[in-house]
Order: C-alpha cells, then structure tokens, then sequence
C-alpha cells in the first residue's frame, strides 16, 4: 500500500490561494467588461455560427441562471446519493466549478480576443459555466476515490483541454453542437474514465460498505436530478440562435427528456427483481434524453424525432447501468462511482450519431425543412471523434499527474467517506446505535 | 381480501413502453414546431381571450420554467412528507407529469389544431404542463394506495377528461380562469377524490403505521411547498394578457399568499394543543391564497382584495385539514391522503365564487376599474358547475377502471411503502435498530 | 429564571391575525396597481438613480424571482443546519418574509406616493423582498432562543427602521448602494447583534445540546446556501440601471462569488485539525464575497477588483466565524447563532468601505472608466456610518421590546428545539434508540 498523506492542512490552502490569486492577476490583465462596442462578442464558443448581437445584454440572463442552477445544484445534488458523501458531492462540486469557471472564461476567451482582452458578458459566462460542466462530470467518475487537491489539478488540466478541442470542433471543423453532446458530455465522461483506469484501486473490486446510499441521501439525489432535468432545455438552447431556432432547441429537448423519462422507468422496471423501480436508474437515466439529443437540438429533426432519441437514450442508458458498468470496473479496471458512462459517455456519443445521421438527411431533396441544417456530415464525425481523443489522451495524461503520491489521495479504507476531508457532526445517534449494535452481539452470544 | 399482483415486472414496462410509442406515433402524424407563421397560436388554451402574438418566440419561457418548477419540485417534493414515500412521490410524480405533459400536449391541441397540426410552442408547453397539474393533485388524493400502472391510466383518462371541459370553460362558456381554481384545482381536486371514494380501503379506517412524517420527511416536504409558494404568481399569470394584465395577476397572487401565511400560520395555532404550528398546515394551506386567487388574479380585484380572498382561503383550508378532513374518511369513505381537498378542492370552489363576485361587482356603475372585466357571472358559475360535475363524473368513471384486479394495486399491509415498488437500499441503521429493539423486548422480558 | 409562558394559543394567533388585517386595511387606503401612467415609478429604493422606466412592466420578473427564492428558500434553508430546529428555520422565515413583504411595501412605499397612492409594480415588490431580509439576516443572530411572537415584533420594528435609514441613504445622502451591503446586509447584522446582545442568556453560556448538526442537516442548509450563492448576482443588480451597468453588476457578482469560494475553503482548511473543511464555514463563507461586492457591484471597478473584494471576503468571513464568534460569545454576550456577523456583518462593512475607495479611485484623474461613477466618498462613509447607527440603536430598543416577559420566549432548556412551537412527529427510530440506549446502560450495569 503506498503512503497516504491525506493531511490537507497545508497543500491544499497553498493550492488553493495560489491558484485563485495567479487566477486574479490573469483576469487584471485580459479581462475586461463588455461595453457592447465590440465585433463578434455575440460568437458562441460551441456552436459554428456567429449570431446577431443580443438587443439587450442581459437578453439570456434568465437562461444563464437555469444554466447555473444546473451546474451547482443539479450536478451538486445529483451526487449527494453515497450516504456518507453529501458534503463532499455538493461541498467539492461548488469548489470546482467555482474555480472552474474562471479557469474556463480565460481558456475560452483566449481564442476570442478583442484587442487583447476577453470581453466578459452573458454568454461568455453561459460558456463559463458550461466548461465546469465538463470537470463535474468527470468528478462523478472519480467519486470518492480522489483528495479536494487532486481534482483542482483535474479542473485545470480538462478545462484547458476542453477549451481546445472546444475550438478545433467549433472553429476550425465547425461543426454544430449546440447542446455539447459530444464536447461536454461525452469528453467529460471519458475523461474522467480514463482517469478513473489510471487510478484503478484493487483494493475496491470487492465495493466499499460506504458505496451505497441510504433511503434520505437518495431522496438529496434527487432534488439534483429534477434540476437538472428541468432547466435541460436551457443548456441545449442557451448558445442557439435566438428566436425560433432557440425554441426549437427547447422544444426538442422538452420532449426528448419526456419520453427518455418513460423509457428509463420501463426498463428500469424489466431488468430488477419483481420489477421494482431501481433509484440510481431513475436517477440518471431519465436526464439521457437531455444529452442525446443535444447536437441536433437545434435542428429539425421534428418533435418525434426528438422523442426517438429520448426513447433510445433511456433505454441505452438504464441497461448500461444495469450491465456494462459491472463489466467495466471487473474486466476493465475502470471504477465509475456514478455510472457517468451511461449517463453522459453513450448518450453523448448518441448524440453525436444523431448528429450526423440529421446532417446526412439533410442532404436529401425530398426532406423538406424549416429550419437550415448547417454542416456536415463529415465534420460532425470528425467532431465526435476529435472529442473521444481529446478526452482519453487527456485524461490519461492527467490520471497519472493526479497519481503522484504527494496530492492527498485517500487510502482505500476511506473512500467515499466524507470524515477524511470534512469535519463531521457526530451523530449522537449512529453512536447509540453502535452502542446497541455491541450490544446486541454481547446479548447473542449470552444466548 | 382481493388477490394483489403487485410484481411489475411485465405490467409496467408494457403499459409504459406501450403509451410512449403510441404518443410517439401521434406526434409524428399531429405535432410541428410553431414557425409564427399560423394563426391564433398565441390562444391560450384556458381563458377567454386572443392575446396578440408575444413578440419574441421565447418571451414566456423564464415563466415556463417557474411552472415547470413547480410541476416537478413543488407537487414532487410536497407529497415526500411521508416517512416512507419519498421515493414513490418525487418519483412517480417525475413518472406522471413526463407522461401527462405529452399528452396533454396532444389533448389540448387537438382542439386547436392548424392546417390539421398542433404547433408547439412556449404558450403550448406552459399549457401541457398545466395539464399534468390536474393529474398531480388527484395523485395526491390517492398517494400510497395506488401502482403506478393504475396512477398512468388516471393520467390518460383525466387530462382527456380535463381537456374537454377546459375547452367548453374557455372556448364555450367563454368563462375567465386565468390561474385555473376552477378547470385545475377543484378539477383536480375533486377528480381525485372520486377516485378515493370509488378504491375506498376500509381496511385502513383506523390509520396505518406508514401514514405518517418524520422530521426529515417533513424538510423534505417543505422545499415543494416553498417552491410552489414562491413560483405561484408565475403560474396564475403564465397566460394573462401581457402587459399590465399580466402584471396584475402576478401582484395579485403574491399579495394574496403573503395573506394566506399569515392566516394560515394563525389558525394552525388556534386549533392545536398549546398553540403550536403543525407542520401539515404549514405545508398546505399556505398555498390555498394562490389557488383561490387564481380565477379572479387577472382582474381589478385591488391589492387588499386579494390579500382578503388569501386570508379566508389560509383560514378555511386549515380548518379543512383539522375538523373535515377526518370527517371525510370516517363518514364518507374518501380517505384524502394530501388533503388536497383542502388545498385544492375547497380554495378552488372559493376562487371559483371569488370571480363570479368580482364578474357581477364590475356590472355596477359605480364600480371603477383599470382593467376591463370580461366574463359574465352566469358564465362563470356555469363553468364552476362544469368543473365539478366533469371532475365527480369523469373520477368515478375513472375510479372503476382503476378498481379492476389487475393493475397491481398494493394490499392494505404494503399502503405507504416504497419498497412494494420500489429497490429500497437497506438502512444499516434501521435494521441495527429492529435488533435492538427485539434485543429490548427480550431483555425486558426477563426482567 | 424568569417565568416562561410558552403556550402560543391565544397570544400568536391574536397578534397575527391582528397584524394582517391592519395591514389590510392600511393596503385598502393606500395601495394600488401600478397602471403605468404614473411618474418616477421607475425610481427605485436604495440607489441614488431615477432609471429610465422599463420598457415592458414585466422586465424584471425574471429578477424578482430570483431574489424570491433568495428570501424563502435561501434564507429559509440556510439556516436549517441545526439538528432540531429545521422546521422553525424554514417555517418561521416563511411567516416573516410573508408579513414583512407587505409591510415593507407599505413602509418603503409612503415615502415615495404618488397622489396619496402606493403603485405596486415589479420594481417595488424586489424592494420589499430586500427589506424582509434585513428581518432575515437578524434573526440568524437569534435563532432558537425567541418566540414567533417576539420575531413578529421584531419584523415590524426592524423593516419600519430599515426603511427611515434606506431613504436617508438613498434620497438624502444620495449614496450607492446597489446590493445594498451597508442598508441591507451590515444594518441587519448589527441590528441583529444588538438584539442578541440585550436578549443574552447567561444559561447558554456554556452551550447547548442543540445548538449543533447532523449530517442531513447540514445538507439541508447546503440547499439554502448554493440557492443564496447562485442567485446573489440577481440580488445586486435587480435594481441597477437596465442595460450594460446591470451587467456590471451581475459580472462583478458572479467573479467576487467565486474567488469568495476558494479563500473560503483554503482559510476553512488551514485553520481546522488535520486541514479539514468545515460546514460552517462554506455555509456561510463562501457568501461573503456577494455580500462584499453589494455596495460598489455596478461601478468600474474591474473584474479582478471584484475578485480581489470577494477574496478579502472569504478570508475575513472564515477567520471570523472561528475566532471572532468565541470571543463575541464569550467577552461581550452576543450569542451570534448562525454567525451573521461574519456573514452579512464584517462583510457588509468591508463593502461600504469598498464603496468610498471606489468613490475616492473615480476622482483621480488617471483612472479611465467605461461606467460614470456616481457619488461621493464622504455621502458613502456617511451612508455606512447612519446604517450602523440605526442598526445598534433600532435594535437595541427593539430588543428592549422583544425582552417584555409576556411574548413568549422558550426558556434556556428548551432553545434550539422545534418542539417548543411545534408539533413535532414522533420518530419512530429515536425512541427505539433511547430504549436501547437505556437497554444497553442496563446491560452495562450488569457486566
């Protein structure tokens, strides 16, 4: 076993101020307000059109804040489920994307300068926020298993990858992604499932008694899954182009993740004993439509349309949790706490298939559409494949910088244990409990 | 005793499988996006009037998203009072209200249908979830009795029933509801109650274990009520004219819940032993200000008229929860399990009433008023009467085919128990406290 | 010790009752809708500005919305972290929000009528949910040791007081104040602290059993603090000038939040065994930085100045709730519950100090801005020296008041418990523990 120096009392403040303060300085020399005098600060970072500026510049404010919802409780909460976890789930995702989000702004807008200098505004921020979405997903990889020090190193390290590829995809392929199928959801999953390989722990193939949850602790999960799944038509239509096409994007992810909903609960129902409903499907699997149908969101891929792809991503998703993420961490090596291959790796490659499947429909004279279809076949794929390289050569890359033995990373013992990291309450209960328990066994053995 | 088939292994994907592909056909053949190029698309489906066409596709979305709030969090986390239900209520609310969205969707639009297609659109979508509304207070009648495979045919039979008498209220009767008291909660309300009354289980005349909060149920609880309580004014505007019309159904109904509080929180005291609050009143009558403002939100009631109608209504639904609601049970066989007869039913009927006084105040000369009254008393009282008789009617019907042996209703014993649907994770703690507990009697035994 | 007569049944219900019908009454004179014809409707509280009238009355709603769920579910949630007083938490910020709107709005609004009438609009219902969480902030600093009766009092005392002080500061000195750091988050901690401080109990000295949390609690008040820290650009931009200064606002918010989190975290870990995180701190800390920022939000004062403002915040927060609380504690007998005075206190104050050296800055010739800088150092210092005098002086006299033997203050044994006022749900689980707890001293005994 190697040494674990899991005493944060000094590495981690330094990381943490020195990141925050080289931040600070960063921002003071290329980061300004927009003053609305710019040229093309109306460009989004993911999606290959430039749109006409905003009449008003507080015109996506109510979207950014869904959006925000989404990142701080959504992915917060979602992840509140472990029964001795709830601190660090919601306590480390509010750390992480709180810097992350800076680190995001300058990543971004380093490919967007005016003049020199990031022009902040409302979409820079929706951007902002978005590229923190990239780290908490791959954070639900890696739950439990890793020290508040490594995963500031992992925010770093994927949002700077993310943003390249973010740039490659949208500026040079460009190819459309208006809900980030494929550059959020999917990067973020197998970024984090590579880092989860590199950080393979044998010592846990046999689970952890602390990896489950308890009947209130999925009752938290849930307030993040609800958020999440409610404000997802604002993630996919946040950066589209405002007016009809912006509806559009609500509309196909409104009804993808209604049906995703049904599929998710039907088959959740089919694989578990007597057909009992089981929480971690209903958990995630009902937010799959929301990141299938991402990529086309935007297009007129007609509401049916969108509700196939909801249909499918549900049911994809629910047998993932079911069947393949046991077969991932017992033949692979790759320990998901969250099951975030099912939740944003196969449904964001769905999407991304979705993607070019609309684009090649497109092409054909009989398809009559409202809507323009933008891009290409071509350029999507290459996309969605730049997106999966990006993500597992960074994450390994970055799996095995976070190994280093000096970052605080727990021992196996005490994964997904918030009392590692945490001050917790003492219970006053669980002790009497345990008391009773000792108890118990005294009296057995009387017997 | 009935033979109970609560495995759901084959029944519940079937049914939910089934009616999604369905809804997806009808989709297909019926349902468009809004391209602004129709007719009338901007009708609102529930008051009598042709509101000019909002000026941006988007406008009413940041209100779409308070309704959807209070669709998924308020009614999903308003019924996880019980100590035992939270999965099933924040659950199969999800389940529902994903389902009856669609639905209603279609529905509603079949009655506005152009150039033989529904075109979705932000005003739509606000309607469908509206829709589901009817079907989430009726769940609340009925919550812990029922599977999931009967609650789904309620969802089918009640928004079709909800949507023909939405469409004579409104298109016929040209009667005013901007905020729904009448064609949503004394539907709702008294729909479910009907179906209480026809599934009546005298087996639990005298009460079950189960039917019961703890205080984390109760916290729970209250992030649905303070959601919907704050979100209210949204849902009783969300289809006012724009403008100042809009804006006056939005003071309206925030004023009239802050009365509601107050009164709410007085009478609780008045009634319970030393003067202390009870956490079901708290949780439920606070929001009868909102339900029975909501037909009259839109008119020139003044600000202290609709603080008066939250007061009577904060008063009269806790005294509802107190004297009537047990009365209910014991002498008519309706076991209301949320009391949404209180919450809904009675504060319905009052808005109900509320409009028709303030249609009948307006004909006086006397009377000054900003904003034109439309509607006519007569009206208004006739689409009360449609309400009721639609809700009574269509819950009995509905009651029956419920009642039928197969749909895997639970026995009197598993009422109030997730884990009779339900992969419930074992509670280390409780089952340590069932040891000690045995562990107890066996010692006290041999004292 | 005094007497105590806790029994609520007639003294809550009377003072209620009789407060919301004064309220009433004093609406049915005084308040109207606003229609839109009216002058200098636009004007808002507490800035210095007569912003152009918003070109649609619903502009805002989106923004009040915000600041609606700041005040109810924030405020409300945020302080459910202690073990047994979840439901006065939540319950009892409810019932003061709910009556200190009304009355806010009425006592904000006699300074301003326009013939003889208050014209409620959006602007004026953001304003009057600001001034209820001046009443919010102050009873963090009493939580658990007063009566609904005694908080009743202090609502209509405190926002009476709150409102004088708001229109020296905004229409005499002509001070800024946009997120109202001096007016809002000092003047209600140091109101609070005085009120604290004439309400000492000795017999709290030494502590409280329930003074304290458990771990679900503790996620509980992690809801009210993630919905306070994601929505706080709302609240210190809701009444900036429409347009780019708004933005400014919402930009500088959103930056200070975020560097606010990682000091918060890096000063929590540094100063705590084994560099642990601790709850308290990122309830509260990590807020800080939106508290600070309040005063000088819509000025130019850079995006790292913001940053630079909210990480001074975190660091000052956190350092004050773990040695400067002990000490007020203990030295001077202010028994600070939740800590406002690190929270809304010293921050509150950092942000008016922060405002004159925004004032000074925008003198000196050199300093380019883009935002005209209104105002004038001496008016600021001005404007923090009378917030901080009627908060001592309104809060000691009002604490004064609040001490009167017959309004129903729980005696030292009974503080920080729910039960007091509440009806409180049996759990089934805890008396089992405390017979095995007594099983287990038994069988200890016979060992």
């Amino acid at each position: 076993m190697p040494a674990y120096a899991t005493n944060m009392r000094m590495k981690f403040p330094i990381v943490a101020l020195a990141l925050e303060i080289i931040t600070i300085i960063l921002f003071a020399v290329f980061v300004v307000y927009d003053d609305g005098k710019g040229h093309g600060h109306g460009h989004d970072a993911h999606s290959n059109k430039t749109h006409p500026e905003p009449a008003q510049p507080m015109e996506l404010y109510p979207m950014f804040q869904d959006v925000h919802v989404m990142i701080f409780i959504g992915f917060g909460f979602l992840m509140t489920f472990l029964k001795r976890y709830g601190f660090s789930s919601v306590g480390v995702n509010l750390l992480l994307a709180a810097f992350g989000l800076q680190w995001g702004l300058l990543m971004q807008g380093l490919w967007h300068l005016e003049d020199g200098k990031i022009k902040v505004n409302i979409l820079k921020i929706i951007n902002a926020d978005f590229s923190t979405a990239t780290v908490l997903i791959s954070f639900g990889a890696v739950l439990g298993k890793t020290s508040p020090v490594q995963l500031l190193i992992m925010t770093i390290m994927e949002i700077t990858i993310f943003s390249i590829n973010e740039h490659l995809v949208a500026n040079v392929l460009e190819a459309n992604d208006v809900g980030a199928s494929m550059i959020i959801h999917a990067f973020g999953a197998y970024f984090g499932l590579a880092v989860a390989r590199v950080l393979y722990r044998p010592g846990l193939k046999n689970g952890h008694d602390n990896d489950g949850s308890v009947y209130h602790s999925d009752l938290f999960a849930m307030i993040g899954t609800v958020f999440l799944w409610m404000f997802w038509p604002s993630f996919n239509s946040a950066i589209a182009e405002p007016g009809f096409t912006q509806l559009t994007a609500v509309i196909n992810t409104y009804l993808s993740l209604a049906a995703c909903v049904l599929s998710a609960y039907a088959i959740s129902s089919l694989v578990e004993h007597r057909g009992k409903l089981d929480m971690v499907h209903i958990q995630n699997a009902t937010l799959a439509g929301g990141v299938a149908v991402g990529t086309c969101a935007d297009m007129n891929i007609g509401p049916f349309g969108a509700m196939l792809i909801g249909l499918v991503a549900g049911i994809v998703s629910t047998l993932g949790f079911k069947y393949l993420t046991p077969i991932l961490a017992s033949k692979l090596g790759i320990q998901d706490t969250c099951g975030v291959h099912n939740l944003h790796g196969m449904p964001g490659i769905l999407g991304g298939l979705a993607g070019i499947v609309a684009c090649l429909h497109s092409r054909l004279p009989s398809s009559s559409h409202l809507l323009p279809l933008r891009g290409d076949a071509a350029m999507q794929a290459a996309a969605l494949a730049s997106s999966l390289g990006f993500a597992l050569v960074g994450g390994v890359v970055t799996g095995l910088i976070m190994k280093l033995p000096f970052w605080g990373q727990p021992p196996d013992q005490n994964c997904y244990d918030d009392s590692i990291y945490w001050e917790v309450p003492e219970e006053e209960e669980e002790h009497e409990e345990s008391l009773a328990h000792a108890d118990h066994s005294k009296n057995k053995a009387e017997v």
